[in-house]
């Protein structure tokens, strides 16, 4: 049924991102400016990706742990490029306990800073490696212009920061976590994405390099989601992290660091929402099936209760929606929230042994005979909905993919619609200048492959060293 | 074996307190005053608390939701108690974005006014109640003195935020937090505890009455782990949440918060912890058993592999240490580290089909055939440490609980050993004051049954009105 809080997709983007996130009641604007409430049903997607990472992360051996909220301006200031990043979005604390500070705290925005103050400390013997900790938590940034999820002064995330013996190691976990970034979007969220390296411009204030993983939104524009940092040896000879290695020499460590946000959930909702409100991939959807009871003879409310049951123990989310409202509105609230199936359990149609499937990504209605294996039934409709998610998803990524071979087509393109662009670029800072001129295109990431590399820099047509796909981001 | 790094317990309680907290790696302190870092082995012990009251949170009905960070200076103000209550304690941020702001912003140090503020915009008919929310994340307020767990300026916690159509149902809600806590404490963290109401002097500022958990620690000081609060009204007509009522009348809502913190880990090690260590009740802990190989044959090696699996089946938290250490120190760190269970397969012992169970709690080795049912016999063992270790600190408890008619009687007992002791009380708070002249001692909970009331006020020598339980606090 048409959602009239909902303004239409196609007419205007951003005002139907912002009425999907308030009629599925996922956030609210707060009376903090640039802050926002998490409401249950946003707190609940960020619970099911938490648990999921969660369990990866551990999996590979990472340990959780809590560095503290604040930051000594002394202690922030020895990693001169990172303070030369964060310093215009810092909120500072300075005052505490009625009294005026002699110095100035900083509410984290990144905590390498308090990761490696800590790790100075506990480090002695190559045996003491790799040190692999991750943390969730809240961090907070001064952002000037805020959109509920996408950009928020405070906003939740995990940073997993490691500390390794040799280079190799280093390295090999910097790309093993912007694979997981990438698994979890493809695999979970349905958001086929393309993984490389930042350019030197674009890349994490302090590393030596950055690999992202960047989604592209129904509007065609990007959205960088999950980072992962080599750092090399900067953050440990400016926070003195020293080991003995397997040789006896003094050695300094080799870093890592790597988070993914809350922006994500922005994320899910401008790639696979509709007019209808949110629309979630099954294996993300904190509840998965919605089972509703229509009829007054307690025959579908025993039906309901049963097939829950049954759901349940099969490892479905599904609950039954006994609450005491008409089948419409109830249709209508599952279809807002994103839940991907509903079951309807009518006692008319019952009389026949019929229920009623309707997937929420398609709105397409099945009926099949009560008396089907509905574990395994709802278990294959779930997948089916995952799969074509993540397929319409690719299609429309596909269909949103250029090439460009000087600044004319960009030009020509973006006119159009944005989209990943691909173009080659010689290396040149003052080149990626040229191409934001265009919309404020940017760089999204250099892909590693050589072979793509077929033409000159898009901007200066002299020799090109990458192929880089570009976009505008959010 | 004895851990030198760890005084002993009875020598000096604070510094073995601090020794064990290191020794087991739980955290540390951070180079930001007043601010620890909760380390992996401490962190994992706080997953596991979550996980476990976060289920009986939402079994309960409760939904989590995330509030900001910073409270404005006027939103905290609105409500007078709560201010005075916490002015003193608060960090403020008053640069943000290389700008001075034209508001103080408040780091939480508890968030009432935060969900006040959003319960005020979204609540509208008696159909939106009851509202069950609960929030995990980080408090900050500005302590002088500190220690690990106990007293730190950031700490994290949970903090349960209900708003209901009856004075009756949010009293019942109140009393079934404080229940869930006093569960949680008895059942997992196997630490007897006693319940009741704070005193008007001691009660949280701001609400109407609060309920309190109250644990006693080894050496007789009391640690208050837990509260609810019942706010009727106070808040709501502060920040103007208002109902239509089913009658069409307007009405305020009634409230109701209750939290508890990391603090929990600090009782945890001053109930059961010893000498050697850490001591973890089985079911809090989130490594329950070790199974230590030793031989060089490849034959234990093979069967702790065989037995990790079984347990790991059976849902029991085991692990194999195949690290390349001696055996003796593998027994040395699992002790230190409290797990509760250590399985020894020692190839000498499998050629008389022998493997050995040593108790963390009473360090007592068993020695058993091979060809038990393992699953079943460890269940049966952690269940019984779990149960010996709750025994034995209740009978502690008893021991260090005693009964009071003046404050002569009160002085000998304290110029002995704090612990719990009962007197009656007339309920004026200068009597409290008395009592307090007592190396601190202060009125823990009114207990609520009057038919304890034996005699008059232990201070005044008045009419008694509660009968209290007192002692010095941590």
């Amino acid at each position: 049924m048409e959602n009239k809080a909902i303004t239409k997709r196609d007419v205007d983007f951003a005002k139907w991102y912002t009425n999907v996130v308030m009629a599925a009641r996922l956030c609210d604007y707060s009376s903090v400016k640039g802050c926002m409430v998490i409401e249950p049903n946003g707190y609940a997607i960020w619970e099911k990706m938490q648990s999921i990472l969660d369990a990866k992360f551990k999996e590979l051996g990472h340990q959780n742990v809590q560095m503290p909220l604040l930051i000594p301006e002394n202690l922030l200031q020895k990693e001169s490029d990172l303070v030369e990043g964060f310093a215009p979005e810092v909120a500072w604390v300075t005052e505490g306990g009625s009294k005026k500070l002699e110095e100035r705290l900083a509410i984290r925005p990144t905590s390498e800073t308090l990761f490696s103050d800590y790790y100075s400390k506990k480090v002695n013997s190559y045996k003491d490696l790799p040190m692999l900790y991750n943390q969730w938590c809240n961090v907070f940034r001064w952002e000037k212009t805020t959109r509920p999820f996408l950009r928020s002064r405070e906003f939740l995330w995990q940073e997993g920061h490691t500390i390794h013996a040799t280079k190799e190691e280093a390295e090999k976990e910097t790309k093993q976590m912007i694979d997981v970034y990438r698994w979890f979007h493809h695999e979970i969220l349905a958001i086929p994405s393309i993984t490389g390296i930042k350019t030197e411009k674009e890349k994490f204030a302090g590393a030596e390099y950055s690999l992202s993983n960047e989604a592209l939104m129904y509007d065609g524009i990007a959205l960088q989601s999950g980072t992962s940092h080599y750092f090399g040896q900067k953050f440990s000879k400016a926070y003195n992290i020293k080991f003995t290695n397997n040789q006896n020499k003094e050695e300094y460590v080799y870093q890592t660091s790597w988070g993914t946000t809350t922006r994500m959930i922005g994320g899910l909702i401008m790639v696979h929402s509709d007019d209808y409100g949110l629309v979630l991939p099954p294996r993300i959807a904190p509840k998965q099936v919605v089972i509703i009871p229509i009829g007054k003879e307690g025959l579908a409310d025993k039906l309901s209760e049963e097939i829950n049951e049954k759901l349940n123990k099969g490892g479905i989310a599904s609950y039954v929606d006994k609450t005491d409202r008409s089948p419409g509105y109830k249709f209508a609230e599952a279809e807002v929230n994103g839940i991907p199936l509903r079951i309807e359990v009518g006692e008319r149609d019952l009389k026949e042994n019929k229920i009623t499937f309707a997937r929420r990504d398609t709105r397409e209605r099945i009926v099949e005979s009560a008396d089907i294996n509905i574990t395994s039934y709802v278990e294959k409709l779930l997948d089916t909905i995952q799969d074509d998610m993540y397929n319409r998803a690719k299609q429309r990524v596909e269909s949103q993919t250029f090439t460009a071979k000087n600044l004319d087509e960009m030009k020509k393109i973006l006119a159009k619609q944005p989209g990943f662009i691909h173009a080659d670029f010689c290396g040149n800072p003052e080149c990626e200048d040229k191409v934001k001129e265009i919309n404020g295109c940017k760089s999204r990431v250099i892909l590693p492959d050589e072979k793509l590399i077929t033409g000159k820099c898009v901007a200066c047509g002299k020799e090109a060293k990458y192929h880089v796909v570009w976009d505008i981001q959010y």
